[in-house]
């Protein structure tokens, strides 16, 4: 009984992470009663999204582009934090994905680059070492001169092997390799922090 | 240090209801990443989607017009179920709010037509009796020659208040006025309803 039409936005819109079809619904009504710019002004962005957004060539961030663009990926498509010079070049920060590269440069203290596997080691997934870009972590450790490499791959098992995969692959080239603290969240209460949190915060104490 | 377009997309989805940066974020990280056909096909329909997609001129319900349109929303837009000649004319139900219109539709029982009010009594906000469409409703009832009017605006106070001024208002029609029932829902737990849902749920006791 609905217009198809409205069917096929609230299709559309059911296909975004974590969007049922009343949430697409509820978007789809406040876009139809709201401000007709709206609609408009995100229908056009969208349109263009996969033209002008590319992934950056050197750390797979999002990154720019402006005029027409022929087909594929541009090779040399950076991202403004590619092209930051006042970025030390020589600190590297490894992330699982581009999500994770948001939240740490929200923390507003990270003044080095990124790299963007954009998978993590999974053997359930059948993602293995192979698939992971560690040929081109490494060309852009030399290329650069990196010193520290900080691997912020998540606190999971996933994450953690990646994390002992990147520590045996690179540790010839004689970078230094840190990995992001683990331990109870701030404001966050320890009764009811997990028994492994728990024990991660217990051995990454630090002197007072 | 976010490109200005996918700060524009994020901001533009951060206008839908419930979405906050990080959902929006999430979403333009999904659509650059997804099958590319899905961010022009929802940058296609939303483009076009004030001009195909208006309220119905008889009950507000969203009726899809076809072919290019002028600028105004066309008088005679109809929306499906009030083009639906199968649909009974003589049962009206009224409700707030299209997504309320939805969810009764979802609940495949009602066979007869539909008024949407837009908005509810709420000296709160400011909304007096004269901001309702009560004119209109007379108007369909009469032209309709509605028998029974579902009175099915919300159970708070403002559907309340809204129910008992269109009993008022429309008891002097003639017409048989009855209101949704307001109880326990089905699958919930006697021992965690609110004190007015269950003095609700006891006032509207049945014969079993």
């Amino acid at each position: 009984m609905q217009s198809a039409r409205l069917q096929r936005l609230i299709s559309l819109f059911s296909r975004l992470p974590g969007v049922g079809e009343k949430t697409a619904q509820r978007y789809v009504l406040f876009l139809l009663t709201a401000n007709e710019s709206v609609a408009g002004d995100l229908g056009r962005e969208l349109s263009s999204l996969r033209e002008h957004l590319v992934p950056c060539s050197l750390c797979g961030n999002v990154a720019e582009i402006e005029g027409p663009r022929e087909s594929g990926v541009p090779a040399d498509a950076r991202c403004a934090i590619c092209r930051d010079s006042k970025r030390d070049a020589a600190l590297l920060c490894v992330v699982a994905r581009v999500h994770d590269l948001f939240a740490i440069e929200r923390a507003g203290s990270m003044r080095g680059r990124y790299f963007v596997l954009g998978k993590l080691l999974s053997p359930l997934e059948g993602v293995g070492p192979e698939d992971l870009p560690i040929g081109n972590l490494v060309a852009r450790i030399q290329a650069d001169g990196v010193r520290e490499l900080i691997v912020a791959t998540p606190p999971s098992v996933d994450g953690e092997a990646t994390a002992l995969l990147l520590k045996r692959e690179l540790l010839p080239l004689g970078v230094k390799l840190t990995r992001i603290a683990s331990g109870v969240p701030h404001g966050g209460d320890l009764e009811f922090a997990d028994p492994i949190t728990m024990g991660r915060a217990l051995a990454g104490r630090q002197q007072l």
